[in-house]
C-alpha cells in the first residue's frame, strides 16, 4: 500500500476560494492533519479521521503527517492560505531534511492556495500592483534585529510590503516597533491596509494613512499592507480603491 | 441596469487551480476581456462575448471594459495568475482614476488567483517559505536602475525571491544584467529555480546553483525564484526538494 502526503492550501476563509485540486485531495483523504482552525474547516465523513493539533508544534505535526503516509495513509496537511508561504510546507520539508531516509522517496506535492496578503489586496483594489515583499512579523522563530533590518531595507527599495502575522497576545511589542520603524523610515503618509478576517463575512478592511496607524488596528486575525510611496488612492462614495501603479518614470 | 466589472484571477494555467469564486463570475458574464492567450483559456457559451486583445494595452483594454459595464454589462476582466500581482487590476484602477467620474461607483471586484511564483514554489517545495519579494523584471514601465537597486537591497535583506516577466524577445539582455547583479552580490551557491509552463502538462522545473546560472535557462513562460542564503536542498531519488527554514537563528 502506497501512502502519499499533501500538503494544501485552504485559502483565507471562504470556501469558494478553495480551488478544485485541493477540494479532490480532499475528497480523497484518509487522515486530515492541520492546527485546530483549520481542522475545523474540513467536513467529516466515514473513512476519514481529523488530527486536529495546537500551535506551535508544527514538526511533531509534519513527523506525525509523514509517518502516517509511510504506513500508507493518505495524508492531507491543511495550512490557511497557501501552504508555502509562512504555513506547513517549510515545516514538512524541514522534518523531511532530518528524519528518516525513507521519508524522502514518499509521495509529496505541495498545492498551492490563495494567500492571505493577495485576499486582501484583492478586497481593496490591488496595492500588490508593483514589486512588494512579504515578510512575518512574529519573532518567534528569528531575531528582531533581523526583522527590522529588513523592514528599512524594504523601505529603502520602496516595495510595498505585506506583514503576516503583525501581533499576537504573546507578543504585543512587536507591532509597535514595526510601525515605529516604518513612520520613521518612510516618513510619508502612503497607505496602510489592516484587512481582518479576510474573505470571512466579518471581513473589516481599514485604512489609514501610516503617520496615523496605532498597533491596536492588527490582532492576529490581520494582515496588514502597506503601500510603496507610490502607492494612490481613489476616492468615492463607497469605500475607497487603494492601488500602486505598474509603472515609475525614469527620474 | 446595473453592470459589474470583476477582475478576475485565472490560475497559472491548470484549471484545477481556477477558484470557485472565479468560475461562477465567469459563468454569470457576458462579456470577457483579456490578453489573446488568457481568454483562449474561456469557453464560448450564447450570451457571453470575448474580447481579446493584444499585449500591452492594458489601459486601453480597461477602458473598453470598464464602458461596458458602465452600459450596465457584466464584464470579466481575466489575467492569468492573480489579477492583483504585475497583472490587470492596477492597469484597470488607474483607467478608473484617469477616467470618467461615475466610474468610481461601478460594482469593481478583485477575485484573486493562484499567482505563478507561489504555484512554483509549490511544485518544488517551499522556496518562499521565509520572507521574500516579488520583482517584474520587465523595464517596459519602470527604469532598470530601479531594478537593480531592489535587486541588490533584497540581497542585503536575504530575502528569497521570485521574479516575474524575466526575459522576452524585446527585452533579451535585462536578465543578463540581473543574473549578474545577483551572481555578484549574493556570492554563494544558493539555488535558483526555473518553472516554466508551471501547472500544465509540459510543466519542466530546473534547479540550478546560481553561479551556474545563464540568461538562456528563462524565457517569457518562466517564472525564477531565487533561495535566500539559508535555502536548502533535499536530494533524492526523484527531482530535489528546495525549501527555506521558518527560522533563523540569533547570531
Amino acid at each position: 500500500m502506497t501512502g502519499s502526503l499533501v500538503i494544501a492550501g485552504l485559502g483565507p476563509g471562504n470556501d469558494a476560494m478553495i480551488t478544485p485540486q485541493v477540494q479532490h485531495a480532499l475528497g480523497h483523504a484518509t487522515d486530515i492533519v492541520g492546527y485546530i482552525p483549520y481542522v475545523e474547516r474540513i467536513s467529516a465523513r466515514p473513512g476519514l479521521t481529523l488530527h486536529p493539533s495546537d500551535n506551535r508544534v508544527e514538526i511533531d505535526r509534519s513527523r506525525h503527517a509523514l509517518e502516517m503516509a509511510a504506513q500508507g495513509k493518505h495524508v492531507v496537511v491543511v495550512s490557511s492560505g497557501d501552504p508555502g508561504m509562512f504555513a506547513m510546507a517549510a515545516a514538512v520539508f524541514e522534518a523531511v531534511e532530518q528524519g528518516a531516509p525513507h521519508w524522502r522517496d514518499l509521495d509529496i506535492q505541495v498545492l498551492p492556495g490563495i494567500t492571505a496578503m493577495l485576499a486582501a489586496s484583492a478586497a481593496c483594489g490591488a496595492p500588490l500592483g508593483h514589486d512588494f515583499c512579504a515578510i512575518n512579523l512574529s519573532d518567534n522563530l528569528k531575531p528582531w534585529a533581523l526583522i527590522d533590518k529588513r523592514l528599512r531595507l524594504a523601505a529603502e527599495a520602496d516595495f510595498a510590503m505585506a506583514f503576516y502575522n503583525p501581533r499576537s497576545k504573546s507578543r504585543p511589542e512587536g507591532f509597535e516597533k514595526a510601525l515605529k520603524t516604518l513612520q520613521d523610515t518612510c516618513a510619508d503618509s502612503r497607505p496602510i491596509i489592516f484587512a481582518r478576517n479576510v474573505s470571512r463575512p466579518d471581513q473589516t478592511i481599514n485604512i489609514v494613512p501610516l503617520p496615523k496607524a496605532t498597533p491596536d488596528m492588527a490582532d492576529m486575525r490581520t494582515i496588514v499592507l502597506l503601500g510603496s510611496s507610490r502607492t494612490r488612492i481613489i476616492e468615492r462614495a463607497g469605500a475607497p480603491f487603494v492601488y500602486t501603479p505598474r509603472s515609475v518614470e525614469d527620474e
